[in-house]
């Protein structure tokens, strides 16, 4: 049996690193076999073009050069260990994926959705994740708690406007599929934060019985 | 007035740098200013994209995901280098282009036409060479010359059949576009294949009168 998709979003600062780690606990707790991953990333040739991608640089980066170095990362990433994983019947959890392109090079960069989805079809189309747990924060709070961690990367550094456009095109997609999406409020609590992906995971888990 | 967009184009041991130095004193000596670029490459982030495309790598590389770094090299380098030059009046000579991507990652890697066609919609839609100079060589000859050069790079390590495949698209892409092509023998004694290139250019130039 095929292996179950699940993806992490959000913007800068919302949690996904130490979320991330609690829904790869629940996981474990139920025995599931599970990839964790990333995007960009997640095979020795998609790790070198995260670094491409974040690196800093004096270079005004042509925003449809970055959607193509996203897509490459992807469909290196699909190839060579997303589907064989989900073939043997593992699952996979991913630290963003296909949504983020939508929220940082469409919302963020302004590319036409068009082109993200002329893509998606060549690199993703036989892939959506089964689930989307979306982590919520309002940009400046996110902002304030990802400043704290020193360097920023090349999206880091960008600026406000950029990340309400994220956002907002984050929870555009999620308004747009709300059986994919579970959206959570990441300015509660992380006891409270992490009861709802709790049980948003129980209801996923539980719809496939 | 906008400037001219020359291409050289060929397979392995072709002798494209040697020739193209010959290309660039022809163009010095009627006083052009021509920028001479190359791909992948071209600009510093598409140099590091070629990087990841020439290394030699355990990992395999998804033909779709070496195919999408092409193309996002090629953005970049057409945003930030070739587009700037010509809209400023220079001319540009870049080692291969467009054509090289049909040869080797079509021919080659055998990846569709169509998606390599709805790539070239995206990224250089506006954009084709003026004229492309093919040195074309037969399979055996030219590898016996690049296998002089020490080590190989992820293409040079490719098998004669992989070779032959690109040899026989860059032909097929050459017959479909007679006017934009000048086919050059690269067998011949080197004096004769720069002579060949001069008439070409010759030709060409006096087209612009």
């Amino acid at each position: 049996m095929r292996g179950q998709f699940i993806t992490l979003e959000g913007g800068e600062g919302v949690g996904k690193s130490t979320n991330l780690a609690a829904v790869q606990l629940w996981l474990e707790q139920r025995g599931i076999d599970t990839l964790v991953t990333r995007e960009p990333g997640g095979t020795p040739l998609a790790e070198e073009i995260r670094q491409l991608l974040l690196a800093p640089r004096a270079e005004s980066v042509a925003p449809l050069a970055e959607l193509l170095l996203m897509f490459a990362a992807r469909a290196q990433h699909i190839a060579a260990a997303i589907e064989p994983a989900l073939a043997a019947g593992r699952w996979v959890l991913c630290d963003r994926f296909g949504d983020a392109t939508h929220a940082y090079q469409g919302g963020g960069r302004r590319l036409p959705t068009a082109v993200i989805e002329q893509l998606q079809q060549l690199v993703q189309a036989q892939l959506s994740p089964d689930l989307t747990l979306l982590l919520d924060l309002p940009v400046a709070e996110g902002l304030a708690r990802a400043g704290e961690r020193g360097e920023l990367d090349r999206f880091e550094a960008e600026q406000l406007d950029f990340f309400n456009r994220v956002r907002d095109r984050y929870l555009q997609l999620a308004a747009a599929e709300p059986q994919r999406f579970a959206v959570v409020d990441a300015s509660q609590p992380l006891v409270q934060v992490q009861a709802d992906i709790g049980a948003a995971l129980e209801q996923f888990y539980e719809s496939l019985q």
